[in-house]
């Protein structure tokens, strides 16, 4: 069994107020690959021109990712180009190029058609629809959005909603999907029409999750330097997906600990520049990244034997963050 | 042995999306006093004009609070008005006049001089200074600030944190105290000043302890309706110290918990205009709450035999917010 990613396959060139990188590994199915192959393999479908290093991506091959759904087309591959501010919460987009990605028709490879995980990557929602119905029957659809299709594609975003499982947006669009500024208003709105699962990604500030009748939050991890936020979200996505398809579960406890896997893939993907600090991540240090998030939160109340005191004494007993 | 408090008694005028109160119970010391008390007795010191309705704290003297501290001046009381956006996380500043408050001149009863929980509300740091020089000999002092001071007062601030063992601060303020945008970094620069406790307030976004080496992070208590978030700052700093000088500790373990309860108090200070929720809060109310907040967050790794499982189960299962 594989997941199943769809999304752009691109170029990035990046500043940050610690340095500048040109023409690298990027976009949404990369980064989703990249962290998802920690846990599980992945099919990935996107299109790149011919100027792409479609080389640089045997990592990816040499993790478990199937890389025979991406087309090469005639022409140049998506670019885009940003700057970070001094505080990294916000950016200015310096170039848009789409090139090959404006025409993309996703189309999927015979021997991924029966992917049970599904992944649709930040693309239109018609092209998202389109890959729906070419998939025989997922048992598990997750999609992401932004504002760009909330506004112009409302009703295809709304179809595409009634298929899909666990809609992964930040809090910005959700807000903007619902029309509900409260997040918990927002989240049952959206899963009035179709996901039962909403999960909002607040950047530093960690993510929520919303499931039937429960709630969990595990926050942004404290860096002492987001190198590059590039891909976070995507990575988010990609530990995410790539933990739930690996214990094949998405009962409520698997579910939370995907959340801390997205986070720490999420946390990773910020150290270096592109994919960089992805691409040779090791299960161990991801596992010791998922103890730091542990401490971070974990407490015992003083007013029940919860049988939790051994746990979180020990959770609280150690490293630089709580341990 | 009781937690002194020196702070703002003032009436607020407030406007939210939900309705609009005038001229009800308001100031750092009152809200702060309201949520210390679900926990341990509070001593208050402040200045009200002679508008004031001491009558209305009665609730507070019979929760445990001793108000022989505030002073009844010739004037206005501090009176502030503000409305809230749609979205409840910015407002406009309508008025503000200090009165009585302008001349505020902290005379700190005898009979408070031996406390050894100490809070310095948000109030010129020269004047935290002269409370700190009236008290005996404090085991913990922790204070508030803002960005007035950060500003203006810089170096009378600077000598206060020499003095002070938990600064109470939001992220915006402790940013611009230390100059630096990343939280990890500002807090270190902070320590490196005085205080050993760094404790961030982020709002909707929860709230972060900074210790000697390690760092806990409670989210925002999930509301449907956030009422009036008024002097949710300091109730969390009320919560927050009432409950570690009930337990007259302030080790990691019960650091952690002192986080949860402070978010649960500010969480229950948003529920209703001034300090309505608060007044008549029971220690059930709040011992269910930090159940919700477990619930928010505990998640059981899967790679180690860590003891939790139990917990961690049970709290996977249950309420609308993860039980």
């Amino acid at each position: 069994m594989s997941i199943l990613c769809v999304g752009s396959v691109a170029l990035d060139s990046v500043e940050t107020p610690f340095g500048k990188a040109d023409r690298v590994l990027g976009g949404s199915a990369v980064y989703f690959g990249a962290a998802a192959t920690a846990f599980h393999p992945v099919q990935i479908v996107g299109v790149v021109g011919d100027d792409y290093p479609l080389d640089d991506l045997g990592f990816l091959e040499a993790r478990g990712a199937d890389l025979g759904g991406i087309e090469r087309a005639a022409g140049e591959s998506f670019f885009w180009a940003g700057r970070y501010h001094y505080d990294l919460n916000t950016r200015d987009t310096l170039d848009t190029r789409l090139g090959v990605f404006a025409d993309f028709d996703p189309k999927i490879p015979d021997a991924f058609r029966g992917a049970r995980y599904v992944f649709l990557g930040n693309i239109d929602p018609v092209l998202q629809l389109d890959v729906l119905d070419q998939v025989a029957a997922p048992d598990v659809v997750a999609c992401d959005t932004m504002n760009y299709w909330i506004e112009g594609s409302r009703d295809a975003l709304l179809r595409l909603l009634e298929r899909v499982d666990i809609l992964l947006v930040n809090d910005e669009e959700v807000r903007q999907l619902a029309g509900k500024s409260n997040l918990l208003k927002a989240a049952s709105w959206v899963q009035d029409r179709g996901p039962g699962i909403v999960v909002v990604k607040k950047g530093e500030h960690g993510a929520i999750l919303f499931g039937d009748d429960w709630i969990f939050y595990v926050p942004g991890y404290p860096l002492e330097e987001i190198f590059d936020p590039t891909g976070a979200g995507d990575a988010f996505a990609g530990g995410f997906m790539g933990y739930l398809a690996q214990s094949d579960s998405v009962d409520a406890a698997h579910l939370r600990r995907a959340m801390v896997y997205g986070s720490a893939l999420g946390s990773f993907a910020c150290e270096e520049f592109s994919i960089g600090r992805l691409r040779d991540l090791t299960r161990d240090e991801v596992s010791e990244r998922v103890r730091h998030f542990r401490r971070l939160t974990a407490f015992e109340t003083d007013f029940e034997g919860d049988g939790a005191v051994g746990a979180v004494a020990s959770a609280a007993t150690g490293s630089p963050d709580g341990s």
